[in-house]
C-alpha cells in the first residue's frame, strides 16, 4: 500500500515549491471528436479547419476546455486528492492555442497557504502552468482549494495570501498570433451578432438544455485523466451518487452559450469562478450569460468581451443569489470569463 | 433573448429560398473511431484502409451515414427545430466520398410548401445538399417535415407540391471512382454472399438486437451537432423521455445487417424512409431486410442492390403493417436504400 | 436467415484448421482518445509521443490491450458466438507495438479439441495470431472455450489437448525493439518506485475503484468488433441483464493499478488469466496486484516482472479463494501477465 498515491495533505505543501505533475498527453483529432460528442460544441472556429483559416490560424485549433481540463486533470493527483473543496480561480490566461499532435504537460508554483482556525484544514494556492512539447506555456491560472490536514499536529504555516486581482485586464490579454476577423464569415459562424451588437448589462438565456447521465461525465471526466474518486466510485460518498467534475459543467454551460453567442469564438481570460452546488447526474443544466465589460484588441477586427456565464440545474434564468446573497440552490456555476468576437 | 435562435415557422420559408447552414465541420478519425464504438458496424470498407484500396479507393472513407447525419445535423436549426413531424425523403445521393480530413457543409434549397387545412401546421420540402472543402457535392436527398406556423395570421403560401419519384434508377446512381470489386475478398469481408446470391423478394432476418441507453444516443446525436431539444432534455417533452434521433435508429440497423449483408459495402441512394414510431431508451433495436431490386453499374464486378431495411423494437421479422394498412407500433424505421456489393 | 451466421458449434472445428478471421481493422488516434474516455488510463508510454521517444520508440504506440481486444473481437463470430464459457488464457506474447495507422487482421488456428463427457458440449484450444498491414505478427496467444455441439448426434473428435506451460520464461518475451529505459522519467511517469523497489510475494491495493455503466462497456465492446449478443442486448439472457465483456474488467483493472504500478509501461506476456464471476453494470470495480516474478531483461534499463493482478466488485483487497479453492464470489478477474518496466 505504501507505493500507492494517497495524496497530499495541507501540511505538505510549501511556499514557493513547484509541483511538476505526472503523465503527458499528447491530444489530437480523437479529443477533438470526443469534445464535440461530449458537448453541443458548435463554435465555427473549432469545428472546421476552413474557418480557422480563413481567421488567420494554421488549422482548427483544440477547442480551448480541452487545454484547461488536460491541465487540470493533471493537477489532481497532487493538489485535490485530499481536497473538501475547490474554492475559486482566478487570472487564468490562454497564451498558444493547442494543436493535433502537441503533448501537454502542467506544473503548479504554491503561492499560498492559510490554515484554517478549525486546525483541521487549510487553503492552498497554486499557480499552474500548462507546456506544450517546445516548453511553450499555452494557459496559466490559479486556482485554491480547501484541504485537509493529514497530521493535526503538524505546524501552521506562515499565513501567505496571494494579492489577485478580480479581473485580467485586456492589455493581460494574449490574442493568438495572427487571429484576424476581418473577413468573419457569420453566415457559417451561425449567428449574425458582432461585438457592437452586445451591451453591458444585457443578459441572454441560452434556451437550451441538456440532462446529463452517469456514462457521459465519466467519459469525459476520464479523457481529461482526472482521477478524482467522488466523479467514479459511487462508494465514495455518503449519497452513494457521483458528483459531477466541475469542468464538465463549464464545457456544458460554454457549449450551449452558442445559442445566442455563437461568435464568442475564443476564451482568452478567466477572471473567476466558483461552483456554487454539486451537479448530479439527472440533472438538466441550462445557461444564461451576462455581459459585463468590452474593450478592444489590437488584433484586426478582434474585439474582447467579458461575460458571466452561470449554469443551473431549474429555476428562472438570470436569478444567481437568494436575499442573504447566497448562490440560489440551483445554481451550479458562476463563470467569469474574457471571450474573442468579431468587431 | 433576441439573439437567440427561436428557429423558422412555416410562414419564414419562401419557395426557392435558399439557406446557407450554419457551421462547417472537420471530419477525421476521431469520427470513424466514435461512429465504430456507437455502432457496431463492420462493413470491411469502412474498417480498413487496405480493404479499401484493394477495391481501388486511396484510402478507407468515413461512413456514409457519418456524412448523412453530418449535414443532416447542419439542417436541423433552419429546418426542424419547430417541426412537428419529420414526414419523408427522396432522392437521397451520395455523389462522392468523404474522406478524414474533409470539411462539410449544408445548403438547403426550398422547393414545396402547403398549408395544413387546419391552418396551424405546413409542410415544407427541401432539397439538401453537402459540399466539401473544394466545393463538391458529396450528398444530396430531398426531406419534408411538417412545421408549425408562429403567427396563425400569416397568410398561406401558394402550394407547391415537388414531383419525386419514389425511387432513383441505377444511372442516377453515382459509384465512386476507382471503385472495383473484381478482386474482392469475400474472406476479409465476411460473407461469401455476392450480388447474384440475392433474389428480389428474398428477405433476411440480421438476428442480433441492441438494447439501446440514453448516453449512447445523446453522444452520438451531439456528434452530429444535431441541436433538436427532444433528444437531449427531458423537460422537453411532456412524458420525460427522451426522443432518439431518427438516425440513431438508421445507423444502428444498418449495422446490425452487416450480419446478412456483409457485402452491400456502400450505400449509393436513399430513395425513401420513414421513421413509423418513436425510438426510446430501453428499447432493443433488431433489423430485417427485404431485397426490393437488382441492377448492373458500369463499374468493374460492381452491382446495385435496393434493400428495404426495417427496424424495430420487438415482435416478429417480416411483420410491417397491420390490417389497416399502418405501420405496426413495433416498427421503428422503414427504410428503401441502394447499396453497391460484388457482382 | 440461412445467409446469417449462426456461428460454429463444436462439431464444426477440425484439429489443425485455421480460421481467417473477417473484417480487417484500421486503428488510430481516435480509439486511442476513446481508450483514455473509457478506462482510467494514465501509463505515460500510451499517454505522451515525447515520453515514448524519449524511451526510444518512434512515437506512442497503442495501448497493449488495444491490440488484444481488436484481436478478439474479430474471433468472436467464428470462435466464441456459441460459447457456453471462455475457459482460459495462455501463452500470450505482444510482438510488435501497434502504431496509429496500423491495419490488424486475426487468425486462429484449432490446436486442441476435447468432447465433455455430457456430449452436449465440448472444449475448443485456438491459438489467435493477430497481424498487421506488413503481414507481422503483432500479437499472439492461446484461448480455450466451452462450445455448445449443434447436433447432439455429431461423432466425437479425438482428444487432443494441447500442452500449455503455465508461464512464459523471460526468453520467450519480446521487448520493443530500441526500447530503452536508462533516461527514464520517473516524475514524468507518476511513481518513484522502478523495477528493484518491487518484491516477489509483495502485494498492492491500488486503491482506486470504478462503478461502471451499461452504456460505457457498450462503447467500448463495440469499439472492438466483438459482438457477442449478451453484452448488448438485455433479451439475450434470462435475467435481463448485459454481461460485461471481460476484456473490459481487464483493461479497467489494468488502467486501476497505475496507482502502484505506473511504471509497470508495458505488457510483454499474458500467462493464463480467469474470468472467475461475471460483471453487470452497477459493479464497482477494484484492483489489486501480487509480484509474482522478476527477471532481467537485454534491454537497456529494461525489467520483466510477473504480476498476478485481480479485479473485484467488493471485499477486501488480497482475498482470492475460499476454504473450498473456489474463486470468491467478489472476484471477477485472476490475470498474470508480465511487465516491462525501468530498472
Amino acid at each position: 500500500m505504501s507505493k500507492t498515491n494517497r495524496g497530499r495533505f495541507f501540511e505538505d505543501y510549501q511556499l514557493g515549491e513547484v509541483l511538476h505533475h505526472a503523465v503527458p498527453r499528447t491530444v489530437g483529432e480523437g479529443e477533438r471528436a470526443l469534445y464535440h460528442a461530449l458537448y453541443p460544441a458548435r463554435h465555427a472556429l473549432y469545428s472546421a479547419d476552413s474557418f480557422a483559416q480563413s481567421s488567420g490560424l494554421k488549422a482548427s485549433p483544440l477547442d480551448d476546455l480541452i487545454a484547461f481540463h488536460i491541465v487540470f486533470g493533471k493537477t489532481v493527483p497532487d493538489v485535490s486528492l485530499n481536497a473538501v473543496a475547490n474554492l475559486g480561480y482566478a487570472q487564468g490566461r490562454w497564451l498558444l492555442p493547442v494543436w493535433p499532435g502537441d503533448t501537454l504537460r502542467a506544473e503548479s508554483e504554491v503561492i499560498g497557504l492559510k490554515q484554517n482556525s478549525n486546525g483541521k484544514t487549510g487553503v492552498v494556492w497554486v499557480r499552474t502552468t500548462g507546456l506544450n512539447q517546445h516548453n511553450e506555456k499555452v494557459l496559466e491560472y490559479v486556482r485554491w482549494v480547501m484541504v485537509r490536514k493529514g497530521n493535526l499536529d503538524a505546524a501552521a504555516p506562515e499565513t501567505t495570501v496571494p494579492d489577485l486581482p478580480d479581473v485580467l485586464t485586456v492589455e493581460q490579454l494574449r490574442v493568438p498570433e495572427g487571429l484576424d476577423f476581418t473577413h468573419y464569415d457569420f453566415a457559417h459562424a451561425g449567428e449574425p451578432h458582432r461585438w457592437g451588437d452586445y451591451e453591458v448589462g444585457e443578459k441572454i438565456d441560452h434556451v437550451d438544455g441538456v440532462t446529463v447521465e452517469e456514462a457521459e461525465h465519466m467519459i469525459a471526466t476520464r479523457l481529461w485523466q482526472n482521477t478524482a474518486k467522488v466523479h467514479f466510485d459511487t462508494s465514495a460518498r455518503p449519497d452513494g451518487s457521483r458528483l459531477i467534475y466541475g469542468g464538465h459543467v463549464i464545457s456544458m454551460a460554454r457549449a450551449l452559450s452558442f445559442n445566442g453567442l455563437a461568435n464568442a469564438q475564443m476564451i482568452a481570460g478567466l477572471n473567476g469562478g466558483a461552483h456554487a452546488n454539486p451537479c448530479l447526474s439527472g440533472d438538466t443544466i441550462r445557461a444564461w450569460t451576462e455581459v459585463l465589460d468590452k474593450a478592444e484588441t489590437a488584433a484586426p477586427g478582434v474585439g474582447a468581451i467579458r461575460l458571466r456565464l452561470v449554469a443551473t440545474k431549474g429555476g428562472a434564468p438570470f436569478e444567481l443569489r437568494d436575499e442573504a446573497g447566497k448562490y440560489r440552490p440551483e445554481v451550479l456555476l458562476d463563470l467569469d470569463y474574457w471571450a474573442l468576437m468579431p468587431r
